[in-house]
């Protein structure tokens, strides 16, 4: 038995925290909300966000982040990738000790176009981190709190960290693999949702599962070739964090990334839909940290510009869409897979 | 102005005939039931295969086939895989002239593992055609007929007829480009069906999305493996043909495939689907077709070989979804990406 430290109770914090209490780890579950908090403590139940589960009883829950910390092996990272570097710089004053940081959060920092175990690695010292693990896939938090089969992939710069955690994490319900490509990993989660975004606004168009397709056909190729430029194992985007996490990102209903792009394509702007929804879009920034790294790296990436000058520069939803789909080249290999030349490579 | 004869007045034939004749040329349907060519004829609906469809009222339907292909200088056949060699048969008996041959079914023959452009070259004689062009992609005729924006692939052997038959059919809601690979768009096309009813069946078995996006990442590295081995360029299958119309045949409420594994995921059996049904589930011949390929080609199929015990050997539905989500392969290049090493070579 291991106790861990799950930092963020949103729904897949909760429902990961799940998961680690069904496997008999001591977990303390941290939040800022001292209602929801005690809604866990009290009634086993987080209602916001996770409606109609109830939670083992052996889930506690704090506001207080030393109490968190305290005796945890592993600390679990799941806030929305803007709190990343507050929380980890306050986790550097308190910790004491290495413990292995595991984060489930999916994006990229603008400015710095950095990753999320990078941040980490930034803001906590090494002192007092052993190693990071990132935790991706697949998963929509309701049906893992339903305990509905899923799969996901950890991954490490240090494969022995990497399979303790998967021990951690693995059941019957909740099977975990490994994979050395943290880089390829991290990428394919975070980018999903730019393209998640992107199939929202062709339904919300009424577009239909054809066009939706097309666009998440070539939505990996536009994630692999950025990866690729930044040293991501192109072989990683084929797989659960890839493909896998892509498809149903962009079309399961309950995925918040597509139902913003959905509204926007309804013709709600971004500023109402952020309202509307009432939770992290992580796709918005996300878009504004690819669209920064493609043009800098100078890698091609249609489907993020179109969705940037949607969000940020005003443009009507249905030009971009249209734009995306008639673009000029004929031979297939010309436009629509022109990413698996380097899968191939 | 072409002058086109398409043989099928399903689904997809119709839809099909409709971008034909939306692009201007004379197009007349065939098909065996004389009341369907007559309300075609006289009320412009095809109401049990397109319900709330109006068609162009250029399109001229017959049950003759003589009439149907006099003048005619391409043929597009849309039937049922079963039924294409007698089709064949009847036409290479009346045509005296080479024409190109353009299909646009999905599947592979049972017993001889051949493709659809295998058996058209073994019925028709060289002196009654020119290249023979294969049409797939992610493309619910349904969606067509709505003239949602789609996007699909030819591909021959012969690449100026390819591109002859791109300029019959591309339009600006139908967008349609071109692929040398023959073999792997033909079994990407059939391939997919058989993913799609081990989807439905998850669905059915009330798996949710996070299985699903498993299984069907796990699904597109079974058909490259077998695609590989006979042959295909396995980049096709990351384009709109492999990886583009799987996501929508095992995504998408329209998919027949999807809704006959749903009804055996609920507990029907096969013989009550496939009445429920009252249309061809192509994926059920295909598996039989794609089992027997693997075991004499000597390539890893799970999810072909549980799909086969389900239809053919009464297998629980739940026990070979169950096997496949435990198998026991913890590391992610082992198992379910092991297909991206072919991509990779």
């Amino acid at each position: 038995m291991d106790k861990i430290a799950v930092l963020g109770a949103g729904s897949w914090g909760t429902a990961l925290a799940m998961v680690l209490a069904d496997n008999g780890h001591a977990v303390t579950l941290w939040g800022k909300r001292t209602e929801q908090i005690n809604e866990i403590n009290e009634y086993h139940t987080n209602k916001r966000f996770l409606p109609e589960i109830g939670l083992p009883t052996t889930i506690k829950a704090t506001t207080n982040l030393e109490d968190a910390l305290d005796g945890a092996n592993s600390i679990l990272l799941v806030v929305p990738t803007k709190a990343i570097r507050e929380v980890c710089q306050k986790l550097n004053t308190i910790l004491n000790r290495p413990v292995t940081i595991i984060h489930a959060s999916k994006g990229i920092e603008p400015n710095t176009s950095k990753r999320i175990s990078e941040l980490i690695e930034e803001e906590i010292s090494e002192a007092n981190r052993d190693a990071i693990v990132v935790l991706s896939g697949p998963s929509h938090a309701e049906e893992v709190a339903l305990r509905h089969p899923t799969t996901v992939t950890v991954a490490s710069k240090n494969m022995e960290e990497a399979r303790k955690v998967q021990d951690l994490f693995n059941n019957q319900y909740f099977r975990v693999y490994t994979n050395e490509d943290i880089v390829g990993v991290e990428i394919g989660g975070a980018l999903k949702n730019i393209i998640a975004l992107a199939a929202g606004i062709t339904d919300g168009l009424g577009y239909g599962d054809n066009a939706k397709a097309a666009l998440i056909t070539r939505g990996l190729a536009e994630i692999i070739r950025l990866g690729k430029a930044i040293g991501a194992n192109t072989q990683t985007f084929a797989g659960l964090t890839g493909m896998g996490d892509l498809i149903v990102t962009c079309t399961s209903v309950h995925s918040r990334n597509w139902r913003a792009g959905n509204l926007l394509g309804q013709g709600k702007s971004l500023d109402e839909v952020l309202e509307n929804m009432g939770m992290v879009v992580e796709g918005v920034r996300t878009t504004q940290a690819a669209y920064h790294m493609a043009n800098e790296i100078g890698v091609e990436m249609p489907i993020v510009n179109e969705l940037y000058a949607v969000l940020f520069e005003g443009k009507d939803p249905k030009n971009a869409v249209d734009s995306l789909m008639s673009r000029g080249k004929r031979h297939e290999t010309e436009s629509v897979t022109n990413f698996i030349s380097d899968l191939a490579e």
